[in-house]
C-alpha cells in the first residue's frame, strides 16, 4: 500500500512541471477553465497593475477612507494566526490568534511603526486577515477600487466571488500550511507575498494530524499571550509537517514532496487552484506594510476530484491505522 | 482498505446524479470544458441532424460512393469483437476478431441481408469497426460528409481530432464493456446505439483481470471460427464483469456500481470522457444496418485525473494480492 501512495506523487510529478506557469496576460474564460480542470496554478504578472487600489493605497490614502473605523485585528507572539503550537508539555495543538478592534488609523501606524523596530524590539504581531468578505463589509469603502469580480474566473465558474477579502500586516505574520474548498485568485497590492505551494495529492506528505484546538489569550496584568485550549471541542485535522524545515515532523511519504514557490510583487495576481495546500509569508513595501485582496471561488464538488481527494485521505488515514503485521511465509518453509 | 474503495464510489455517487445530461444545442467551448474538468457525459439530441451523412447516408447512397473500395470487416461468431470468451477449459480469455477485407458493396449487403433473417440463420457476424481513423483513409470518400472536426471540442481542447471512425454493422455485435484514453464525441448516423456508461471511480466495479490474448480463426474447411489462443503475448487487463449481467463475475464492489443507460438515435451526439467504461449494443435502422461516427480527441494526463485513476487501480490490485491475515486480538485475551 505504501508503494501505491508512493506511486500517486511520483506519477503526478512525472505528468506535471514542478513550476508555476507564469502568464503574459490575463486568461481567457475558456484558458483559465483548463487550468481548473488541472487544478494547476499560474501567476500573471502586473496582471492588476492598472487597479485603483495598487495605484492609490499608501497609507495617507487608506488613513483617509478608513482611519477611524474600528476592524478586526488578530494578535499572536510571533505572527503565528492559525498555527500549529508546541505547547509546554511537548504536544502540538492548533492556536487561534487573539481577536480585538481598534480603528484602523492606529492598526496601521502600529503596522508600519513595528517595520522600522529591530526585531527585539517586537512584542505581538497583529494582522488583519479576517477571510470574511472583509472587503465588502468591514472595508466597504475601499471596496470600489477593486474589480467587483474577477471576469474571466466569474465567465468560467458561472459564478460571482463567494467571498473578498483584505489582507493586511506586516512581515512577521506566516500563515501556515493548510488549504481551502474554494478556487482563489489572489492580487498583490503593497509588498511582497511567498508561496510555497503543494498540490492535493501531496496529502500523504503534509502529515495531517487530529489536533487540540485553543487560542491565543491576553494575561490579566500584562500583553503578553498565553494559549487557552478548548477542552470541549472535537480535535480539527492540520497539517504539522513544514516544506521550510522538510526534516521535521516527516511522513513516510514528506520527502516526495515538491513544493512550488512562488514571490507576488505589487500588481501580480495568482490562481492558486481549490485544495492546494499554501504557506504564505510576506515582505514589505515602501511604506512598511503589506497589502493583498483575494477572490474566493466556490469549488466544484461534483465530478471526480473531490471523491478522489478523499479518497487518498481514506487510504494515508488507513494506512496509519494498520497494525504492522510480519511478513507471511509464502513458501511453506521457515 | 475494502472502506476506502466502497466509500470513494460512494462519496461519487452522492455528488454525481445517476443520469446522463441532456443539452437542448451544442455547448459552447467553455460549457464543454466545464464537462470535460467534471468528466461526466452529456448528449446533444438531433446535434447532427443537418450533417450531410445523417441526411444522405442510406444504403444506395453509401454503394455509389464506396461500393468496390475494399474494407477491412472483422468477423465474430456471436457479435462479440475484442470480448471476454469462455474457453472450453472454463478460462476465460480476450480473443480479437477475425480480420478480412471484401468489397464495402458486399459486405453491406451482407449486413442488410442478415438483418432480415430470423436469429437461427446467423453465422458469423461482421462488423466494419477499426478504429484507426478510418474515415479519413478507408472511407475517404465518406469523410466530405461530416464536420472535419466538432468546432466547441477543437476550441476547447486546442487540438484536432487525433482519430475519427466510421463503425458499421449489425445488431448482433455488442462491444464489450472497456475504456479509452481518449475525449470521445460519438454521432450516430443510422439505427440506434445503446450505451452502458460507468465512472472511472468504478474501476473497482468492473473485475479487471489479467486475460490471455487469443484471436478467432476460420477453420480450414468450414466458416466455423475457431479460438486461437497467443501463448507468446503478454496477459491484457480486461474488465470482465458484465453491467447486464450484474451477479456474475463480481467483486465485492460490483453491487455498488449504478451504471448510466442512454440509447442515441439518428443525429444524437454523446460526449464520452476518457477513461469511462462503455458497453455498447445497436439497433438496426430502417435498412437494416447500423452506422456511427466518432471522434477522438487526446485527453490531458497532466493534473491530477490520470494520476488519480492510477491511484484507484494500484489501491485495488494491492488490496486483491493482500493475504487475508486473522484479525489481530489487541486486548491481550483470548
Amino acid at each position: 500500500m505504501e508503494d501505491s501512495i508512493a506511486n500517486l506523487i511520483s506519477t503526478y510529478h512525472e505528468l506535471n512541471a514542478a513550476v508555476v506557469d507564469e502568464l503574459d496576460e490575463e486568461p481567457t474564460p475558456l484558458e483559465f477553465m483548463r487550468y481548473v480542470a488541472k487544478n494547476r496554478p499560474f501567476v500573471v504578472r502586473r496582471a492588476a497593475e492598472y487597479w485603483k487600489a495598487v495605484q492609490s493605497w499608501d497609507a495617507g490614502y487608506l488613513n483617509r477612507m478608513m482611519g477611524d473605523e474600528a476592524v478586526k485585528v488578530v494578535v499572536t507572539p510571533h505572527g503565528n494566526a492559525d498555527a500549529v503550537v508546541k505547547q509546554e508539555d511537548g504536544l502540538l495543538a492548533f492556536i487561534e490568534p487573539h481577536e480585538t478592534f481598534e480603528p484602523f488609523g492606529r492598526f496601521l501606524a502600529d503596522i508600519q511603526k513595528r517595520s522600522k523596530m529591530g526585531e527585539r524590539e517586537y512584542r505581538n504581531v497583529k494582522y488583519a486577515q479576517t477571510q470574511n468578505d472583509n472587503l465588502r463589509n468591514e472595508y466597504e469603502s475601499l471596496y470600489a477600487d477593486v474589480p467587483k469580480n474577477i471576469p474571466f474566473a466569474r465567465i468560467a465558474l458561472d459564478e460571482g466571488a463567494d467571498a473578498i477579502n483584505l489582507w493586511l500586516g506586516d512581515d512577521r505574520s506566516v500563515t501556515a500550511l493548510h488549504k481551502d474548498n474554494y478556487e482563489n485568485i489572489y492580487v498583490q497590492v503593497r509588498g511582497q507575498k511567498h508561496f510555497v505551494l503543494l498540490p492535493p495529492v501531496e496529502m500523504p506528505c503534509v502529515n495531517e494530524q487530529p489536533l487540540p484546538k485553543g487560542r491565543y489569550v491576553p494575561s490579566e496584568h500584562t500583553d503578553t499571550l498565553g494559549i487557552q485550549l478548548d477542552t470541549e471541542a472535537e480535535p480539527v485535522p492540520v497539517a504539522v509537517w513544514d516544506p521550510d524545515t522538510p526534516d521535521k515532523l516527516t511522513t513516510p511519504y514528506s520527502h516526495l514532496a515538491k513544493p512550488l514557490r512562488v514571490t507576488l510583487r505589487e500588481g501580480d495576481m495568482l490562481y492558486l487552484p481549490s485544495l492546494w495546500y499554501h504557506k504564505v509569508s510576506q515582505s514589505v513595501g515602501e511604506e512598511g506594510f503589506v497589502c493583498a485582496v483575494n477572490y474566493w471561488y466556490d469549488m466544484d464538488f461534483s465530478g471526480h476530484f473531490w471523491a478522489s481527494n478523499n479518497f487518498v485521505r481514506d487510504v494515508v488515514n488507513g494506512e496509519k491505522m494498520k497494525p504492522a503485521y510480519p511478513e507471511l511465509e509464502t513458501d511453506g518453509q521457515t
